[in-house]
């Protein structure tokens, strides 16, 4: 009877909740947790599985056989230019939950800027007690940039709330009952965006891509005669500097911001104490690692019954 | 050429808002609004249309020729008993809108206390970047009292959102995929419900159900540990001290209130500065007064292309 390969965990999460998922997790399978010391000089030669999340560097020399390599997140920017990186299949980490919590944040963004809670709650610190001009949520345009399993989710929900939604991908893929623009139409899309969100993966083409420029596009026909910059997706896509100085000149009416070029959040940066920008700890999508070991167990019983892997990334196209 | 009618504009809302809707509003004919001291000594006579809310009480007897008076709000009741209000069809606010702000506003304050908003803005306030423990939509069970028109638009919305809904009317009222209770299941309902929205109306019945006594028998088994109270409906429905007391006592997690007992929010209200909870100044539904324009602008392109006016109050029933 053959053995299971053992799992290699390499998790630089709070290894408390690691260690409180782990529990359970992998029925019948060695698992050898990195963060232990006692695995420090473990043999990991002839073990087929990793579950990565910025790895030790010595990693992939250390575990040579490594027949799947699992990123421990969503995005997978992180994962593809890693040294050593074996030549096998890389994995990425899908989970319907996390799209949902994703989808939260981006609507909740979207409100507190549509319902001017900033100003709300500066009027409540003075005890003002004065309506603002309101508009509704159907004399705004959300345009989503990256229009795959998160944008497509965040879309149908702000439709259902009543914002117009647009969508646009690089690709230009289409999406039942939803307008959608490729990298041609950009224009067109930029011009018609109330309040932009950004989704789209980090890749050497969107690395930079929300920068004044793209600002300037923006429609500024909208009810706050200025548009609003969510960014869900990565730090990396935009250009902080451009934010504070678009927020700054009222390029910008306000902006949400998850994510952020250096994480943790520098403590000098502007962005903690501005008015009309909305900053979370990159925690809009945060999933539980949890479902991470049950999606990463799930695509090893696939794979060792003989079904393909899914969510096999496309190392080319770098997501 | 016959020139177009000019409009009087006779509204005791906000100016700056009025004033600001008016820019754009009614294109290619004259806008006299009555609070400019300009207009004081206008001559109004010969003039077809009124859009009143509390007008001055010699806006009918300048204004003789008027022939159609529009209300400035959904309800007519402070309309239809004005002295001298001349024999002309009085034509009263409908605004579908209104229904779709209130459950912007009911999905934002979900969303504000499932999302820790407040313990995340505390934290940036000293600079803190730390993940909270974060429940999803779908740990949550809102209960929402009174489940006609706003109340079934807000569940709708909260349920694609991933949140699990319930309802309560006094009948009791059968929703397509909602369980709902009546008077008797109240008990039922509350014990189910961590999240509990008030979008009841104010009659005998209901004033003061939101106290001690009701909030005690809420869910204390959702992910915060104890209840959080959402009222959007009306103010007498709430008894203030008990909310107060409730959150310091923490019979209650949290609370977010557009209306309240007394109106404006007395400044010595422990409401302005008191933690984990929300407030607005009674602008949930308002609806917003560019739309009333817009309204006023359609029915009298109507009227002008001989088409008949619309939404034309009946005296008789008072509405």
């Amino acid at each position: 009877m053959q053995t299971k390969s053992p799992v290699i965990i390499d998790l630089k999460f709070d290894q408390e909740k690691v260690a409180a998922a782990l529990k359970g997790a992998f029925p019948g399978r060695e698992v050898i947790n990195l963060s232990h010391p006692a695995s420090r000089n473990r043999d990991l030669s002839g073990i087929d599985y990793a579950v990565v999340w910025r790895p030790g560097a010595d990693l992939f020399s250390r575990a040579g056989d490594l027949k799947v390599v699992f990123s421990g997140g969503a995005g997978v920017d992180h994962v593809v230019t890693l040294p050593g990186l074996p030549d096998v299949p890389l994995v990425r980490f899908v989970d319907a939950m996390l799209t949902t919590r994703m989808s939260e944040w981006v609507i909740m963004q979207c409100l507190l800027h549509l319902r001017q809670h900033q100003a709300y709650e500066a009027q409540r610190q003075k005890r003002v007690w004065r309506e603002l001009v309101q508009p509704g949520a159907s004399e705004i345009t959300v345009g989503i940039m990256g229009f795959g399993v998160l944008g497509q989710d965040a879309a149908a929900k702000l439709k259902a709330l009543g914002f117009n939604v647009i969508g646009w991908s690089k690709s230009g893929r289409k999406v039942e009952g939803f307008e959608t623009h490729d990298e041609k139409g950009l224009g067109t899309f930029l011009g018609r965006t109330d309040f932009l969100v950004g989704l789209l993966p980090l890749t050497p083409d969107t690395r930079g891509i929300y920068n004044t420029g793209l600002f300037t596009r923006l429609s500024r026909k909208g009810p706050f005669g200025a548009p609003v910059f969510i960014n869900g997706g990565r730090g990396g896509s935009q250009v902080a500097a451009d934010i504070v100085a678009s927020i700054n000149d009222g390029t910008l009416h306000g902006a949400s911001l998850d994510v952020f070029e250096q994480e943790p959040l520098p403590l000098e940066s502007p962005f903690w104490s501005m008015d009309r920008v909305f900053i979370t700890p990159h925690v809009a999508a945060a999933s539980d690692v949890g479902a991470l070991f049950r999606h990463v167990g799930r695509q090893i019983d696939r794979l060792e019954s003989g079904k393909p892997l899914e969510h096999i990334v496309d190392r080319g196209a770098g997501y």
